[in-house]
C-alpha cells in the first residue's frame, strides 16, 4: 500500500496579526511547516509528502529551505482560492492508488501514533477523521436566539483526515459549496459515512498569536 | 446595584491524573482557586463572592489561605452532589437583590473587562452568558454515524454565566435533569431566552495537566 500526506496551507494569516502567513513563523526557532513536514517525513509508514502552498510563497519557502537546510523531500503544489480548490489541486499531483492524509499546515503538534492510527482505520474502513469533543458547553443558533445542545454529540474536528486516495478524488470533482469546511464535508456530501477517530487536545491549529508558545510547550511535553 | 460572583469549585479533578482537585494546582506559586477570586475581587464592580466546594476540603481551604496569607473575603459553601446543586446551594445563601455571576473555580485567566461586561450586560438584558465560536469544523452525532454541522451557528459555552440573581434562584427551584450542564441551560428550561456575549479563548478551563502551563502563559501575556 503507498502512503501520501497532503499538506495543505492555503491560508494568509489575517487572524494573527502577523505580517507572514502562520506557517511561517518560527516555532522552536524554525519555521511551523517544517514541524508539521517532519512529523509525516518520520512517521512510521513513510508517506510521500505533497505540499500545498500560495503560490506568491512559493519562492520565499524554497529559500526557507535552504536557509534551514531542510532536506525532507516533498513536491510543492500551488493553491486554490478556497481550501476546496488547494486540496483538489493536491489531489490531481497525486497518481496512482494508495491512503492520503489531508493534514493542516498550521497543525505542527502532530504525534506519530495519530498519524500512523490515521492511515490504518483509513486502510480498513475506507476513511478515519480525527475529532475531539469539547469540554465547554454548546449552544447552537436557532433564529434570533441560541439553544442549549447535548455536548456528547458534538465532535471538533481536527486533521489529518485520511481517505482512500482515488475515492476522496472523486468526492472532489463535486462543485465546490460554501459548506465544504473540511474533507469530511466534502467526503460527506459525495455519500461516505465519516469515521472519526479520537484526536488529540495538543494537536491545535496555530490561530492565534499566543497559540506558537501553546505549541512549543506541546511540542515539549512530547519529547 | 448590589453584584455577586459565585465561584463553583465542586470537581474532585478525575481527569488531571493528580491527587488533588484543579482548583487547587499551582500557577504561578499559588493555588488556581486563588486567582479566580481575586480577579473578581479586583474587578471594577467589587462584587461580594461566594465559594461552593466539597465540604471535604473546607479545612484544607482555610489552611491554605492561612498559608499564603490570601485575605480576599468571601464566604465558603458546601457543595452537593452535581454542579446544579452546588450552585443551589451557593444562590441560596445570597440574600437580597442584585446580579450574580457564576463561575467556574478553574476558570482562572479571566479579565476585568470581560467580568464587567458580564455584570452590566446582564443589568441591561437580564442575563449573560459567556461565548467562544469553534475553529474547527464541527460534526453532530446522528444515530451511528455524525453529520457536518454549520460551526458558524456553534457557540462554546465559557464562565462567568450572570443572571438577575433572583430570577436565577427561580430557576434552580426546577428538579435537576442530567442536561444542565451550565447555568444558561437551567435558565432556558426555566423559559429565559440567554443572551451570548463574546467571552474569551483565554479564559480556558484547566482540564488538562499541561492547562496549567498555558494559564501561566495567558497571564503572563495579559500584564
Amino acid at each position: 500500500m503507498k502512503y501520501f500526506a497532503l499538506i495543505v496551507a492555503g491560508g494568509m494569516g489575517t487572524r494573527m496579526k502577523t505580517d507572514i502567513p502562520k506557517q511561517f513563523l518560527l516555532l522552536k526557532k524554525k519555521p511551523v511547516l517544517m514541524h508539521t513536514i517532519q512529523a509525516f517525513f518520520s512517521s512510521d509508514l513513510k508517506p510521500e509528502i505533497y505540499l500545498v502552498l500560495n503560490i506568491d510563497f512559493h519562492q520565499y519557502w524554497e529559500k526557507l529551505c535552504l536557509e534551514y537546510e531542510f532536506n525532507v523531500p516533498h513536491r510543492l503544489i500551488k493553491a486554490g482560492k478556497h481550501r476546496f480548490d488547494s486540496v483538489k489541486n493536491g489531489l490531481n499531483k497525486i497518481a496512482g492508488s494508495g491512503i492520503v492524509a489531508v493534514h493542516d499546515a498550521v497543525r505542527p503538534v502532530i504525534s506519530n501514533e495519530l498519524i500512523t492510527k490515521s492511515f490504518c482505520v483509513a486502510e480498513e474502513k475506507g476513511n478515519a477523521v480525527c475529532a475531539v469533543q469539547p469540554t465547554d458547553s454548546v449552544r447552537k443558533q436557532n433564529g434570533e436566539f441560541t439553544e442549549s445542545m447535548n455536548r456528547n454529540q458534538i465532535f471538533l474536528i481536527q486533521t489529518p483526515q485520511t481517505f482512500d486516495v482515488n475515492v476522496l478524488k472523486k468526492a472532489y470533482k463535486q462543485p465546490f459549496k460554501v459548506n465544504f469546511t473540511d474533507d469530511a464535508s466534502v467526503a460527506e456530501n459525495y455519500g461516505l459515512k465519516i469515521n472519526l477517530i479520537p484526536g488529540d487536545v495538543k494537536n491545535i491549529k496555530i490561530t492565534y498569536p499566543l497559540d506558537i508558545l501553546i505549541a512549543d510547550l506541546y511540542l515539549s511535553s512530547n519529547k
